[in-house]
Order: C-alpha cells, then structure tokens, then sequence
C-alpha cells in the first residue's frame, strides 16, 4: 500500500499535538464543571430535515446512509454541523427528566461539508456551554455564561501559554432599539449587513445599507456610527446617547450590556469590550451575542461566539429559552499546533523506562513498573535488553526524563542531568513537574 | 415542535450515565498511560475504498457525502467501523514521524450501517490499546497488551463496581498447528467454522466441519476436542498434549499460550484463561487471541477483543506487526445502565449552592464561588433570590449536598444532615467523597 495522504479539512495530529489538545479540554472540562455545568454528548447525526431548516446551512451537511441502503432511506440522516441544533432537539426529547435551569456542556466533532479549502475544517470540535430555562431565564445568565467561557480561557493562557483573549460584545435589543428609533422596520436586514463591518468597514457598510436596503444615507450613516463604537468600559453608553436616538428597547440593551461590561471588567479586567458592530448572523440571538479574537492572531476569526436566544427550542407547553457560548477547538488550536506555538515535554506519557537486563529478568522489570504504576508513576519496560546505552537512547528519543536499573531497590538515572542514584520502588516518586507530560508555551 | 424520538442504535444518555460512562473513560485512559500509551484520534471517516477491503464490512459501513455533491463525488468516504483500520493507515502515512514499538491508544466513536434491530448499535464508542513495531515486535507485548486492559477492568470493579471478568485467550499458531498435524490444508475455514463452537456447540460444530469442509469425521472430532479445552491455569497444555498431534507451530503456540497463562495468573489471578475454543473471525491475526466475558453478562457476548497481527499495515519498505485490544465502552456500558446497574450520587457536577439573598447582594454569592472555584470546590449560584426553602428545594432535586449562606464568611448547611455550621470560602473544603460525583454500584 502506497502511503496514504491527509484529506482536506480533515486535521489530525501526531502524539504531541494530540496532548496538547487533551491539555486544552481537559481544562475546559474542570472550569465548566467548577461552575456547576453538567456534560452530555448527543449522536453524531440528526434527522435531515431538522438539519436544513436554516436556508443557508443546508448546503454544509453531509449526508449519511448505509452503503446497501434502498433508494427510500437515502437522505434520511446527516452530520450535525453544531452543536446547539442537537442539544434543542435533546432538551426536548428529555424536557421531562431535566431540571431546570439546565446548565450543561458538550464537547464533540461536528462536520460541515465544504469544498476543501485552505483554513475550511470539515472535521472539528467544538466546546459549547449552554444554560437553558423553561418558559423563563432570568437576565443574569448572560452575564455567567461569557465570563466562565472568559475564565476558561484565562486558565489556558496561565497553564499553557495561549495568547490572551478579547471578547466583543454587543447585544441584540440595543441594535434593533436603535434601528427602531430610526423608523427602520426590517431590522435583521440591517444586523446581517452589520455583520459585514469588521470585514470591509464603514464606507462599504453605508453604502450596502443604502444600495440593498434603500436607508436614506443619513439613517444609514447613524447605523454605520453605531456600529463603529467600541469601549473596554461603560463609556459606550455615552457614544450612543449622542447619536440622539430613543427607543425603550435600545435602553432595555444599553443596561443589559453595561451591566455585563462592568462585570466582566470586575472579574476578568481588559478581556471584554462592548463592539457595537457584532451583530452575529444568525436569526436566533434575541439579546446578548458575543465574539471572541486571539489577541495576536486576530486572523483566525473569532474563536469563541455566542449569544442569548428566546425560543431555539419550544414544544406546544414549553419554550426554552436559553444562553450560550461556543469554543472553536480546532480552529483555535489547528492553526497553533501547525505554528508550533507549544512545547510537549515528551512525546509519551512515561515518565520512567524501567531497562530490562536479559529477557529471563523481565519480570523483575515489570514488577518495578507495576509498583511505580500502582503509585501513580508512568512507566513502561524496555521493549528488548539491548545494551545499557541502547535503551537509554530508547528513552531519550521520546523524552523520557528517568531510566531504572535493576529490581524493586534499585538504580534511577535523570538522563538530562546523567546524575544516577538509589532508589526503592516503594517510595520513589519523581517531581510533581516530571510526572506526566507538560504544555508549555514555545521559546 | 413535537417531541423528537429516539434514534435507534444511537444511543444517548442524561447527565448522570454520561457521568458513568465519563468515569469509565477517565480510567481507561488513565490505566493506559501509566503503561505508556500515548494518545491519538484519527478522523472519523476513510475513503470507501479502504473500509471496504473486507469483503463481507462493507455492507455495514456508513457512507458520508455532501448534500449537494455531484455525482462523481458519491461514495467518496465512509465512517470508520471500527479503530484498527484507520491505525493502519494512520501509521503508514505519519510512520517517519514516529518511534517503534509505538504504544497507542484511542478512544472514539465508530459507526456501522446496520439495520435497527434491537441490541445492534450503530452509533458506539470503542477504546483500543495497540502497540506496533517496525519490522518486528516482540513476543512479550502479546502478553503484556491483554494485561493492561484487565488491570483496567480490574479497576474498573474496583471502584464503581463494574461485574469481574473472565478473559479467553487462544493462540492462531496452535490451532493452526493442531490442524496442520492433522493434515489440515485450509485451516482459516476450519477456524471460522471452530469460532461459532461457543454458540452452536461441539455436535453441530463437527457436522459443520465435515459437512461444509469435507473433513473425515476422525479428524473434525479432534478438532472439536481441542475446541473443547479450557483451563486456568497452564493444564490446557497436557490436555492438548493427550490428543497426540504434533506439529512445530503448535509447540510454538501452546509456549506463547502458557507464557501469556502463566503471568496472567501472576498479576491478575483467576481473571484469563485458556479457551482453545476462541478463534476470532477475522483473518488479520497470526498469533495471540482474546476475547472478554463479563462475568454475569454473558449474554452481552465479548466486551474486549483482539489479538496479535503480522501484516495489517505494509508499505512498500516496511510491515508493522502489532498487538492490540479493543473494549466495546457502548457495548458494555449501555446494558448496564438500561439496567439501572450503577448509582452516581448527584445529577450536576456542583458540590455547593450558593444561595442569594435578593438580587441586589448577588454579587456577593458570585465571590463565594468564585472564592470555592479557586480552590477546586465546583459551585453554582442560586438562579433566583427565592426563600432559602426553595432554594434548598433547588439543591436538593439535583442532589447538590451543600448550600451555602451569607458572605465569604457565611454559614454551610449539608443539606443531608440538616447540620448548619459557621465557615470561611477562604478555607473551607468538602470531604473528599463529596467533592465530585461519585460513580458507585447499585443496592
């Protein structure tokens, strides 16, 4: 067989940049389940039609059938392509065993099927949190859920190295109050055009409000100046109180977020700023809508986006309204590992090569690494009782810090130092730094 | 919307069987890198015509395609079915980047296209240890491979009190050899009639043997015999011996068989033994063969299956010979919990409610948990500043045991006790128990 080659869109990494991964949500796990947050997983796929509902993404799914299927199966199934179209369909289906406010995370692939293309992940993981009400959600939550995604992320940028985040902010009301105050009745029209700001600026965006959407320019020159308002602190209330528009929902807005802003300012200072042009593409924010830059590495997009939505999911009896925030794993992390932006300690999770003097004694060796396990200690035994020399070579190449010679009290050599001393199995215990393989961040 | 149904064959679970099923993975993986296994994914789907190798596979393999491909694109890709095939050919693409012996394992999901039927997933989570070497492995990782996924189930009964388990080991080479000492030319057909023996019995097996492969009754007589033995210690051997054939690469079989016996019965006693009847059906192994029961599950078939292989993956300069095993985490997990076989002490991940007062002090809940988080405490907040009575009512349903009151230096109720005590968020801690959920056997 020739050697294979990777498929587009389908990343995979060696065993470093795996444990550089499993660093990532491992620390995502413990800060989601520090603030209470509960995990599920739901099936990869979902009935078709609940896939294609939203326009524009059907184009993306992929579509699943068994290879001897009959023509009437075809089509029936898809990849999910999120993971908050899932989790709707889940809550509903469970609604009568959850309690609620149901706070949960979720982290899994998800696949859209794209052309392949540079940057176009086919394959990816996301890490979503969501609290969802029934009938109700009070206000607070949308406070909550961008500052444990925040915090989470600050614990990344301590442990590993990752660059620091900036999270903008906007909040649906206070657009759409805004557009209203200006006697704009097709507001969603107004925000989808907004959403294009960031990428080709306010001349073009003026110009798109009055060539597609027939603004006059004066009333599209005050959505453009809206859009440009940008504050790491409260102070973009008093921008837009000097645009002079009025409305009860655009205030409603202007207090959700300053609230949020001043929050956020309190407990993760310099990470978020209210950004009045997010807007977020899809229909279903109804209040709150976050988005997240790499500080330094602003080209990836936002990594992490969000937002408060009144009815993603609703049965006859019950509305669900709910919060939630989105980390894009692998397009955070592809584009770093393909940098090589951190370092692994060791491509293996050993800690110890137990060395085997002839294969008669290897079961002294394995009773050596059998009591170092059973203290927690990652070890494996030589593979073959080559020379002493070879199989410290064997553990160098992977970077495994301590080689033992002989039995259960023996001999423990630190090969990056050469420095070798006695040692009992029973009580040897490397440095907590040692013990398993380390992330740092690279120079 | 109505309420969704579930899909069958994909199987979901609520907060607390995922917290099990999470349990369980968290061991596995823990258990395989303290033996060294290094961690990999790989991307869950291959081209068709790699998974569809295997003549009779194909018709179970999920075939993934965009919406809106054409034609020429159909049937490009497939799911993976399982996580040795795309090993493989993950090794010969990333084999110049790697150390052998190689250690890995991998802990995913795979799909097969069955039709619903109950008891039949399609959707399902394996988790596989392999290790492969270039150009040669050694013998002893056929023995070590096995004896890491039964220390793993053994800790797996340990703590949440999984069933023990009984693992049955045969050796290709010895019954290959058995049935070239008995002039036996085409001994795979013989081993996959001997693979049903478990199921359909010695009769209907020595009928199959001389009706389906001709085979004079004399000779499928002997064969049955040897299917026949199972002991648990190394007494098969006399008992093969006693049949009176001989051959080279049955001598060889039956030392690598007692060899592997042996140290089973050293480091995990009474928890493998010899079946000679195990014969695996698929044709890529060469020596060493496994298979899992769960001792009081019998019914749930092998939960844990593998062997040794000379020739899975080859390139042009180079074959990579490997040891592996497999646990079937959905296979062995899904039963159990429809059966309500485990008990996880609350449903949330939170340890501690932090009640609020009114929603103008929620603040300072916040810098309680925030105070409990940093120290490892998982904590949430009272959604809303309802009666402490309901607020406790909050913790209780979702069986949270603390509720906290006050400031940083408040009062903490275990709402099992009823005990209330004063206490400081700057130190105070749970018990260890209660610090997580706990996953525990059911009665």
């Amino acid at each position: 067989m020739a050697r294979p080659k990777p498929l587009s869109g389908f990343p995979e990494y060696l065993p470093r940049g795996r444990m550089v991964e499993l660093a990532v949500l491992d620390t995502l796990r413990e800060s989601f389940e520090l603030h209470g947050f509960a995990n599920i997983e739901t099936r990869s796929v979902e009935p078709l039609e609940q896939l294609s509902r939203k326009g524009e993404i059907t184009k993306e799914v992929y579509v699943v059938r068994r290879l001897h299927a009959e023509d009437n199966d075809r089509g029936e199934l898809g990849l999910h392509f999120d993971l908050t179209v899932p989790l709707a369909r889940w809550v509903l289906e469970h609604s009568g065993h959850l309690q609620f406010p149901f706070r949960r995370y979720q982290i899994q692939k998800v696949w859209r099927g794209e052309r392949p293309q540079e940057g176009r992940y086919r394959e990816f993981t996301q890490a979503d949190i969501d609290i969802l009400g029934q009938g109700e959600l009070a206000i607070h939550h949308d406070i909550e859920v961008p500052l444990v995604m925040l915090e989470a992320l600050e614990k990344l940028h301590d442990q590993i190295g990752l660059a620091p985040v900036l999270m903008h902010v906007n909040n649906r009301k206070l657009s759409e109050g805004f557009y209203r105050g200006l006697g704009i009745e097709d507001t969603l029209a107004v925000l989808q055009v907004v959403d294009k700001y960031a990428k080709i600026g306010p001349q073009a965006t003026c110009e798109l409000l009055v060539d597609e959407l027939e603004l006059s320019s004066q009333v599209a020159q005050r959505c453009v100046q809206l859009a440009g308002i940008r504050t790491l602190d409260s102070g973009f209330v008093q921008q837009v109180r000097e645009l002079g528009v009025r409305h009860p929902l655009l205030d409603e807005g202007l207090e959700e977020l300053v609230t949020l802003v001043e929050q956020a300012h309190h407990r993760v200072p310099g990470r978020l700023c209210a950004d009045l042009s997010i807007a977020r593409g899809l229909d279903y924010y109804t209040g709150a809508v976050y988005e997240t830059e790499l500080v330094g590495h602003e080209s990836l997009g936002s990594i992490s986006s969000g937002g408060r939505y009144d009815s993603l999911a609703s049965d006859g009896k019950n509305s669900y309204p709910g919060v939630g925030i989105s980390l894009g794993v692998t397009r955070l992390l592809d584009p770093l590992l393909a940098r090589h932006e951190f370092v692994v300690s060791r491509s293996v999770p050993s800690c110890v090569l137990v060395a085997v003097d002839d294969e008669d004694s290897r079961g002294v060796s394995d009773e050596v690494a059998a009591m170092l396990r059973s203290r927690g200690v990652p070890c494996e035994v030589a593979p073959r009782a080559d020379k002493y020399g070879k199989q410290i070579r064997y553990a160098d190449r992977r970077g495994i810090p301590f080689v033992w010679f002989g039995g259960l009290v023996g001999e423990i050599k630190d090969i990056r130092s050469g420095e070798q001393q006695p040692c009992d199995a029973h009580e040897w215990s490397p440095a907590d730094d040692d013990r398993w393989p380390r992330v740092l961040p690279a120079e």
